[in-house]
């Protein structure tokens, strides 16, 4: 494992030798993580643009750090960020880019007011190197993704009427942990009946009824990868209204999916599952992007959205998550999580593969 | 509770108006519900020295705010931080006193690159209101504290040889929401044998052997308020240093409980449990502060430790936790969360009370 960290940290160098900075202080703990394996609470890495990167991290890491990071030259301080500027100001490395999106104006006053530094933003360089995910990382998200899809398989038949929206979201959670997971990617979305309108409803106590469409977001979270899967099934006998809205839903999915290909523009694919909705005439209903990336975060770049730049490249895992909402009366989401490929299309790129319900067919219990 | 949520801001108004600041700008989303009561994950207040607070959220907790703040002029946008600093700005209120330490240097050069605004640190000083508890917060609390008790004192009689530390994890974990929690306040620890002397343990597939000392570090969150407990025991008779150690740390927490009034120091709370550990020549195995102040964070101001500033109040809900780790043996740590308050101490003030343990005696299991 440590190559695959040096390969990530080259990258970033090769950034950074084309800027005018000499070195870049990461203090996000997802890219410090990113860059060096290391999960840690409080921790840091000076990447010079040019030599050895340095690892800073607290006395309840410094084991972990030792066995995971042993090619890293080591600091062992509480106050991990400090003791790296201070090192790069001792260094010479005066031309500093930290992340402005993360550090706050606090911190940033505390590290650069003593005046030998000169920082500078360096922008979301860490967050774009981590949209293509190698291999390693591909498949610790094909083992959160399958877990999740299991525990819903697992628990999908045990959904009745007179069940409540947090019993289901806790059975959820529950059998995924059982079935390998770390933990619950995010706080799961049990939405019935009306509550199916809130894209981001929370679980409450209402007990489903017959006659109820009940959407399901859920992941696993698997090696500190994040699955993102929606389905949406149905109490009893559908009404014609859900029927269609379904069938629209899984259209407008599929549509996305076929678009999600190495050069099509984010906007793009958002534009071919947002246009089957809105030629049906509820364009209005789909109130948020189509998706977005995942990887050691839930949501992370690409975010696939009207307005939003860029284009998806090879080895890109997102989500196509459609949603239709219509208030008081309810909802549909169907989500799954995908890896944008180079080639044709593959089964093995849809990594999130329920048994019981498919995208294509409303499953009715 | 609409006027709980107008004292606080009043009492925050008070000190803006003592400040050479017009209004400040909260987005610490913590601090945001504590003077709103609106929990979201996306808000923004806007609080003039003198006047109305105005309210931003996006549109998914719109019927969220109307309920639970209805005295509160309310923005709905998604972007809610720069409506409310455009807000200020078009009603002059341009010496913006707004969250140095959770604002990070990307947002805020978003929001004063517009030139009309004059932004200044506010300090913590929502943090530091946050303190002394109202009566509302403490029954929340003490709720979040019995729950955490009852599902420790559940789960203890099967704590046995060969359940590894995940097991117990996600038993009390379960345990704990079954009784009512909404989730777990923080991610349970559990270390057993040489674990022990890792005060932040994760819990690992390690599997409890006949002469462990065990320490679970627990809590649950309920109405969004934090609990934090820890127990120590023994699988199978102690050895003699076991006993010692526990007895040890038992002292240690005592004094340091009795030491907790009102008036007094946070450094001689912190003293009067580690002069214990000390004199008995551990002092150099109590790494860390003696506790911490909970509330809607499981770590909050005041923080007890050598070298802290500040003084205890009436109604300070605050952990107490000695701990004494032996690299490559293990370690015993005592935690409860109790409520400082005047008068003599009374049964009701520690909030953590279990009936299978208790820290005056080691559970043998």
């Amino acid at each position: 494992m440590p190559e695959i960290h040096a390969a990530r940290r080259e990258r970033l160098q090769a950034v950074l030798a084309a800027s005018d900075a000499d070195a870049a202080l990461i203090t996000s703990l997802v890219n410090v993580r990113y860059l060096t394996g290391l999960a840690s609470s409080n921790a840091a890495l000076l990447v010079p643009a040019d030599g050895q990167a340095v690892l800073a991290t607290d006395s309840r890491y410094a084991l972990t750090a030792q066995r995971d990071c042993p090619d890293l030259e080591r600091l062992i301080r509480r106050a991990a960020e400090s003791a790296l500027a201070e090192l790069a100001s001792e260094r010479g490395l005066r031309r500093l880019a930290f992340e402005a999106h993360e550090m706050t104006v606090e911190r940033c006053h505390a590290l650069t007011s003593a005046g030998e530094l000169e920082p500078r933003p360096l922008g979301r360089v860490v967050e774009d190197l981590r949209i293509v995910k190698d291999p390693a990382e591909i498949a610790l998200l094909t083992r959160a993704c399958a877990i999740t899809a299991e525990a819903f398989d697992a628990v999908a038949p045990a959904i009745r009427a007179g069940m409540t929206e947090s019993e289901l979201a806790v059975l959820i959670d529950r059998t995924m942990v059982d079935a390998g997971a770390e933990k619950p990617a995010f706080d799961t979305i049990v939405a019935s009946g009306p509550n199916g309108a809130v894209p981001h409803h929370t679980p409450s106590g209402r007990a489903f009824a017959r006659g109820d469409m009940i959407t399901v977001d859920c992941g696993a979270r698997y090696g500190g990868y994040h699955a993102d899967m929606t389905r949406t099934v149905v109490l009893g006998p559908p009404a014609g209204w859900q029927r269609d809205l379904y069938a629209l839903a899984a259209a407008a999915q599929r549509a996305g999916i076929g678009a999600a290909r190495p050069g099509a523009t984010v906007a793009e694919v958002d534009a071919a599952a947002r246009d089957v909705i809105a030629q049906a005439g509820h364009g209005e209903h789909f109130s948020h992007g189509l998706g977005h990336g995942v990887g050691l975060e839930i949501h992370e770049a690409p975010m696939l959205g009207r307005g939003r730049p860029g284009r998806l490249g090879d080895r890109v895992p997102i989500t196509v998550e459609p949603g239709i909402y219509l208030p008081g009366r309810g909802g549909v989401r169907i989500e799954d999580t995908l890896v944008v490929r180079s080639g044709a299309a593959a089964a093995r790129d849809l990594l999130t593969t329920t048994t019981t319900v498919t995208p294509r067919e409303l499953l009715v219990l």
